[in-house]
């Protein structure tokens, strides 16, 4: 039933933007701006006083390292349409080793997801996690962190198969029919930014910080953040009235479910995830974690891309050439649900 | 004379962006979004294939850290009004430390200099310094990364005079008359970001590879960026047809002042730069640069705001509770450039 609802919604052919909000017309903002929230402040004793000269041929400054810090807080942009058709605020929260630019224009050029939901009227609030892009990050953090090797997420993210990656883009080989805009790539990896594997409690802490200034809301999460989603979703069930999962890489806590069901969750997973050697296993973790949480009473819709006719997409969903088709299966799915008209 | 006319623009009354957009009209976008510059692919070798559990409980992934990274580039975001009004774009550049957040939304919550231009109707470019910010940074920098302590920027940015600072906000003590939003104080250090001090070579060069994508243009340029400007001012006379420094750190080479000839520069100090025991040096580098500058035939127009009664004005002037009228400053200089209409 559910399959035939998506092949129904798909085959309805014009999409749900081009009836609201051509491209071609401007973008009108009741207001734009940015924050940062949470956080707190750290003491660091017992280090030297540095000279440092911040300007080659500057002043030099005298730098007492020791003191107070502030760490650990999250930057968050938003655009507020002036013709908004989104009921709640909507939240885009990006992967692992990546920053909000994951929803903003694509590394092919085009628009990306955060026009997207601008245009047809949500008003938009996407965030750097804690510690990655315009967050800051501390030297307090346990561990190293650490960056994707430059071929690494061709195969991790799914753009190819496994052995598909090489040096030279002409010998690379991308999945049959694969919507990653494989030229783009390079520009793709100008995204990245280093991340720590330590920091979880930290990361989720900042995000029920902007859960609690800015909900009752809709969550948008990815890869990484469908677990920071989940975990926001059972401190705050009251406040997430809505949850679409972009391929996490993990479903929430079993044993929380019961709180969780007053909130219907949207999971979508694209192409090759289900032979993937690790993928599939990403997959069936999501699955069987909706299977109780539906057991329980709770309202979840999965979506195989390929099972309703979408082939082709890899990991970076927002990014494969489709974009505007994956983005229009999410905005009728919250139509549906009465959260945007 | 030039204080006369200042003092005239300042009298005048009525803000610039009062008469042509008004806060409370929308922001009408023919576009918005981002790309990256610049960077390369450095290569690392001999080191051991690690197995990283990206989020607690997930399926353990190997990471080889070998091979090739992508490192240096720049992030930059773009608005482009509907109803454009500056002839070349505007690119706003951000200081030591902080991110183009700068230019956003102001600590104290009201808008920044960035929504400014945008009504003023400038196509305006915002961009984080490579290493900082949304640009991503890598661990083969040379040296340490530094932050400055929490209280560090009160003295430094001359919120506060020297000795003024207090853990206790309600025992520190602002310059009288100062025109930064104390309270908001916390919230402007959380926009900090760790910064180098061993990669301006880098960070120009990604300033210049943006210059060559986007301009001719007007450059506006704050504290470290000032250095920068210049730099890039050398680089490319022909493609930067004004600068704007901002409390610049320094001004540019003095033997290359020749190229900067047909480039008008207008540089802006706010209050207590002149007596500040660190301030009064680099504000005197930078007039004794203009002063070769001008004596080569340049076109420099120097304001130290208190002179043309603008007073209280911090470091951070953008941030500062009048930063409408410094901005109008800047507007009319550039409309008086044939630069805006």
């Amino acid at each position: 039933m559910r399959k035939i609802l998506f092949t129904m919604l798909v085959a309805a052919g014009v999409p749900v933007l081009m009836n609201s909000a051509s491209a071609a017309e401007p973008i009108a903002l009741r207001d734009m701006g940015s924050f940062h929230v949470g956080g707190r402040i750290v003491e660091i004793t017992g280090k030297p006083v540095k000279e440092v000269v911040f300007t080659p041929g500057g002043v030099p400054a005298k730098v007492d390292p020791n003191g107070k810090y502030q760490v650990e807080q999250m930057y968050v942009q938003y655009f507020l349409p002036q013709n908004r058709h989104g009921k709640l605020p909507l939240l885009l929260w990006h992967g692992g080793g990546l920053s909000g630019v994951t929803y903003e224009t694509k590394p092919d050029g085009k628009p990306g997801w955060l026009n997207y939901f601008i245009r047809a009227g949500w008003d938009t609030y996407i965030s750097d996690a804690m510690e990655r892009g315009r967050s800051g990050w501390t030297s307090t953090f346990k561990g190293e962190a650490m960056a994707l090797p430059f071929g690494d997420p061709w195969e991790r993210f799914r753009m190819g198969p496994i052995g598909s990656w090489n040096d030279d883009p002409a010998k690379r080989v991308a999945y049959p029919g694969s919507q990653f805009p494989a030229d783009a790539y390079p520009q793709f990896m100008k995204q990245g930014v280093p991340r720590w594997v330590t920091t979880d409690d930290e990361i989720v802490k900042a995000y029920i910080e902007l859960v609690d200034k800015i909900c009752p809301c809709v969550v948008l999460v990815h890869s990484q953040s469908g677990t920071f989603g989940y975990k926001v979703l059972e401190a705050r069930p009251d406040k997430v009235k809505a949850l679409v999962a972009v391929e996490p890489t993990l479903g929430g806590d079993k044993n929380k479910v019961g709180l969780l069901k007053n909130t219907p969750v949207f999971i979508m997973y694209g192409d090759n995830a289900k032979d993937h050697p690790r993928w599939s296993k990403i997959r069936q973790t999501g699955v069987d974690y909706a299977g109780v949480l539906k057991g329980a009473g709770g309202s979840v819709d999965i979506v195989d891309l390929p099972d309703v006719g979408i082939k082709g997409n890899s990991h970076m969903l927002m990014m494969d050439k489709n974009n505007a088709q994956t983005a229009d299966l999410i905005q009728k799915w919250l139509v549906g649900k009465g959260l945007a008209e």
